[in-house]
Order: structure tokens, then C-alpha cells, then sequence
């Protein structure tokens, strides 16, 4: 970091459900950095009462209110601290505006803020390094389970485990790169009861990840369905999330030169805790009727298999059905429209009717 | 027909949902039937009121009631006169008792009755033949459009157009398979307003359902989506419709020698009228809750591809996914236990987990 760094390390916290708040508490009780978060959809309630958090690994919070409504410009707010780490932790959904570049962009130092992305997915580093060539990009997968119940009360109940390191920057030394993620591990971990895990090899850890998103998350979210329930039935197993499993396997050595064993595999099917009946974040999406980010959980290792001439037949259904209940919340929020009657030109609409 | 055959046709029509009881309908209305219709659910509705029908091709109907409410058994029943045609129009569960074949079997004479099955699907006549092997097994693709709306009301909302042939029972002559077939045609063609085909090739006519239906039906049922919006959308036509068609049409001209132009792939895809924002059966049966009729649908058309050696990649991650969908159904009236904790002896059960 640069010779500017306060002793407390200044950091913005973008997206404040259950992984992003408990992110931003765990910052602030390390010690070592001064937090504030941007609220959007739960900042009335918090600033009324402030956050209202059970943690398993941190006991019952109440009142805590580090917070603000909007990204500070740090370019034209001469009073702002330009940020040492921006933590994004909102949902990644690729094909929506605004982007997260668009979004954190005011508050980006150049050559400065590292940039901390704690979501899912693959590529997600891409359109960051294009928008801030000169900053540090960091890995964080996050393995907590946390959860906004209503705005500001958050309940969180699975471990936080964080395994943090730096993206591939080619623009700027990897030394440099290296050095933000190692800081950023040291004032996440200084927190009591958490833990963070330096994992310098982060394609490695993406897509091993993936191993889990690209198949539970998938099937879940077309299916309604929880992981206990599949692995009851076998089938959906055997028949899905295997495949998938093997196809993203195949697709990390072709296209990362990532070697996921085959024991990972097979340990990645049982891995959610059975009595859980755990459903993944982005079934919970569609039932909420949210948007999903399949672009950078199915999209991306899709592409990447295409551009490396691997088959990923199951892979590829899967998207093409996400992509339609992605364009069914796009109807729902009044993006798509649909026409009443055939229209000209459209490319599948009426044609004169042949019976057989 | 045997030469005990009466002036009049004696029918039993199995299966009294909107397809069913228009068949019925109009096999009297012709005048070259006695029909009768065995109900299940709908008894005791049809019983006190008759049927309410709103039709299109034949007006408004009340108070008619040609029923009973048991499969008769014509071997040990002296007053029961032997059956002619049996017209089968339930759903086909091919994968739940009891089978079309028990149904039926106490009305079926063997070496006399024909079984006409106005059902879809794929090889519905092999376990037909396999039970009833000196018969003639005849199949009816219907073009219908009728709900049952409520116990006994039908609304029938689309021209009844009804291709008949006779499958190949290698047991007896061709020309008794096909003249019961004709016969069948006759009888139901003599109902005025109604358009009955005789469509000797049923292989061909069975296949290019098939273009649709696994489709259509399969990808509107796991995305509870009609086809308007499918074809609004153009990537669901493009990335599922489109794909399974090709499917179907290499799978058909290998498993059995059918060609179907590519024309009528292009065709089926904007078959429906747009403006009914049409959702296939399937998907109107998943919505209430029934078990879908997939097996027929799409599962043997699969198995033809894997025995012909086709790859169908899209049909059969479809078919994985269908099958998680009745899977659900099956919990839901109780067919599947769902253990709380994990047990000794599941194949995907509890294992010693391990954070990375």
C-alpha cells in the first residue's frame, strides 16, 4: 500500500446482505481497519436501529451503524480519505446495469484502493482490471453462511472461512498484487473466531468453487430444489451434477491448466452439511424473485470451454435455462415486453398454419 | 371386426379429461357407436349433473351422462356385451401403476376388442401388444384442444382433429391391424364438424409429434413457460426448441427410419397460434400438481437414440431434469421418504468434511 495508509486501514464495504455486513463486522473487530458500508434497499432501517446480527461466531450485535447511502466520490469530496480496500460483496449479476465497476468507480483510487471482490464465480476480475488498470484486484470465496432476514437483521450460522488472494493483474508487478491480498488477509484474519486463508493459487480456488456452483447452484435454481433432497434421489446426481461436476473438471485443465482431482469431486457432492437441506444462493435468488448470476457461474466456464474446444453438453442446456428464468424476472420487472399478437418481423412469430 | 359386431359399434372410452369425453362425445354423435365412458374422479360431479361441455365444433351440451364409474369385466359379466374399441385417453404414466394395460384388461376380449390409444408418446403400444397380443393396438395422435375447467365441465376451445393408423402388431396380419384402424377412422369421422385422418404411416406421424412434444412440452414443464413467450424470447427457441428438434428428427431417421424435412422443424416451432400464449400439457400438469408423462414423452425417445447410437445431449439432460420434477411429485403424495438425518448405507450421505 502506499505511504498514505493511516494506521487503520480505510475500507469501503460495497453490498450489505448477510456476506457483506458480517465482512464489514469483521473488519472493524480486527482492529486494524476503519469501515463504512454503502446501504441501498436496507439503509432506512439501519440507520433508524442499526444492524441487529445473531453470528455464530460472533455472539448478538446490536445498534452497529458504520454507514452511508452512496459510494463517496474521493475525486471531488475534498474531505473524503481515499479508500486503502473497496470489499465488494454484492450479488455479481454480469448481464444487469450497473455494473460493479459502474458502481464502485467514485471511490477508486487509481494506482491505489484494492479492490476486494468477495462473490462467485469465474472472469469476475476482468471488467475490474479493464476499468482500473493500475489497482490490485483481489480474490476472496467466501464459505459463510449469513443471511439478511429483513432489512438490517442479519443471521449468521455457518463459519465465516475466507480464502483470500490476489487476481492476475498483468498491467501492474505480481509482487504488488500479492502484497494487497497479504494485507487484506492480515486485517481480515486479525479478527477473532474467523479464518482467513491465504490461498496464493486463486484459478485453483475459483474453480474448484465452481465445482459446487456451476452443478448445486445450477440444478437447485431450475429444479426449486435442496441439495439433501438430490442426493436422496441419486438420480439427480448421477444424471446432473456429476456431469456438470466433470465437465468443469475437463474445462479447468483445458482452459486454466487447473487439476481438480477426482476425489474432489466425489468429496464436493457430500459436501453441504445433510441435515441442512441447504438450498444455494442463487435458488434462493429466483425464489425471492431476484436476478441470478449465472453469466459468471455458468456463462463464463461455458465460454471458456468453447474457446478450448471442450465439450460441456450438460453445461450447456443448463445455461440456456437459466438464461430463460433470467428473462422471466426481466418480464417481471417490466424489461421485457410481450407482445399480444404476432408482430412483423419478428423472427418466430405467426406463419400460415399447416395442420400435419 | 368380428361378425358378432353390432349394428352399432359398442365402445368404452377410458379416461374422461376434455380429450377423452369429446371422443366420447363424438363417437355418439356419429351415430355408428354406443359408448360408454368409465370416470374416475369426475363420477360423482357427472353422475348428478351429467357433462357440461361448451364446444366449439359442436355447440353447448348439458346433462349428458353415458358412464360408469368401474372398468367393466366383460369375461365375468353375462349381460356385459363385448367391446369392439376401447378408446385409452388418460395421461400415460408409464413409470407409475397401474399401467394403461391392467386399466383395461377386464373389458379387453382378446382376438376381437380394438385398443385405440389417443395418447403421446413413444412405443405406448409395446406393453399393449406384450399384454394383449392377438389384438389390434391402434393410435390416435389428437390435434384437440379441451380442458376439463372443473369435475364434469369441459370447455373445448380448439378443432378436433384426430390422425389415426395402426401400429404394427407383428402377432397378426397387417391388414387386421389396419382395417380396424380404418374401421376406428370411420366410426369417428361420421360426427359432422370434426376432422378425422387416416394416416396409415403412424411411425411418421408419431415422430413428428415427437418434433413437439419433446420440445415444447418438456422445456415449457421444467420452465413453466408457454411457447409465445419462448419464441418472444428467441434464445429459449435457439438454445433448447431448436436443438431437441434436430435431436428427434437424427434420432427418428436412425431408431426407425422416418425423415423429417428440416421444413417441419421449422415449421413445429411456430405452430401454435401466438396469441393463446399456449402451454403444453405437461407444464399445465406440473402446474396442478400432476404427475407428468414423460417417460413416453421423452425418456424412449432418448433410449431409441442411445441404442441407434445418436448423441441427443440436449434430450437427455431434459430428461434427468423431468425426471427430478416427478421425483418431486412423488414426495409430495407421499411415494418418497425423505430422511431428517443421513443415513447408514445412502450412497451420497453424510461423509468427513474437509474446508478445501
Amino acid at each position: 500500500m502506499s505511504s498514505i495508509t493511516p494506521a487503520k486501514a480505510n475500507v469501503l464495504v460495497v453490498g450489505s446482505g448477510g456476506v457483506g455486513t458480517m465482512a464489514a463486522f469483521a473488519l472493524e473487530k480486527g482492529g486494524k481497519a476503519s469501515v463504512t458500508a454503502v446501504l441501498r434497499s436496507n439503509f432506512p432501517a439501519v440507520q433508524q436501529s442499526g444492524f441487529d446480527i445473531k453470528s455464530l461466531d460472533h455472539g448478538d450485535i446490536q445498534g452497529w451503524r458504520p454507514i452511508r447511502d452512496t459510494v463517496p466520490n474521493t475525486a471531488t469530496d475534498v474531505t473524503a480519505q481515499p479508500y486503502d480496500f473497496i470489499v465488494v460483496a454484492t450479488k455479481n449479476i454480469a448481464d444487469m446495469a450497473p455494473s460493479v465497476a459502474d458502481i464502485i468507480a467514485p471511490a477508486v483510487s487509481p494506482g491505489h484502493t484494492a479492490i476486494s471482490l468477495v462473490q462467485n464465480g469465474l472472469n469476475i476480475e476482468r471488467p475490474l482490471i479493464a476499468a482500473f488498470p493500475s489497482n490490485p484486484i483481489i480474490s476472496g470465496v467466501s464459505f459463510i453462511g449469513a443471511t439478511e432476514e429483513k432489512p438490517g437483521t442479519i443471521r449468521h450460522d455457518d463459519h465465516d472461512v475466507l480464502l483470500v488472494g490476489a487476481f492476475d493483474n498483468p498491467n501492474i508487478p505480481s509482487t504488488t498484487s500479492a502484497a494487497a491480498a497479504k494485507t487484506f488477509s492480515d486485517i481480515y484474519g486479525s479478527c477473532p473466531g474467523i479464518d482467513v486463508i491465504y490461498e496464493p493459487d486463486v484459478r485453483f480456488t475459483r474453480w474448484r468453487k465452481l465445482l459446487y456452483n456451476a452443478s448445486f447452484n445450477s440444478v437447485a435454481t431450475i429444479l426449486r430444489m435442496d441439495t439433501s433432497r438430490m442426493r436422496i434421489s441419486e438420480h439427480v446426481i448421477d444424471d446432473l451434477i456429476r456431469p456438470i461436476m466433470l465437465e468443469i473438471q475437463a474445462t479447468a485443465a483445458a482452459a486454466a491448466g487447473v487439476q481438480l482431482p477426482m476425489e474432489l469431486v466425489d468429496r464436493m457432492i457430500t459436501v453441504d452439511t445433510f441435515e441442512a437441506f441447504f438450498k444455494p444462493s442463487m435458488c434462493q435468488d429466483i425464489e425471492k424473485g431476484n436476478y441470478i448470476e449465472f453469466e459468471n457461474i455458468v456463462g463464463e466456464p461455458l465460454r471458456e470451454a468453447e474457446r478450448h474446444g471442450v465439450q460441456t453438453p450438460t453445461l450447456k442446456v443448463v445455461y440456456g435455462l437459466l438464461k430463460a428464468l433470467q428473462w422471466q424476472r426481466m418480464e417481471v420487472k417490466g424489461l421485457v415486453k410481450i407482445p399480444l399478437v404476432s408482430e412483423p418481423g419478428m423472427r418466430y412469430g405467426s406463419k400460415p398454419r399447416v395442420v400435419t
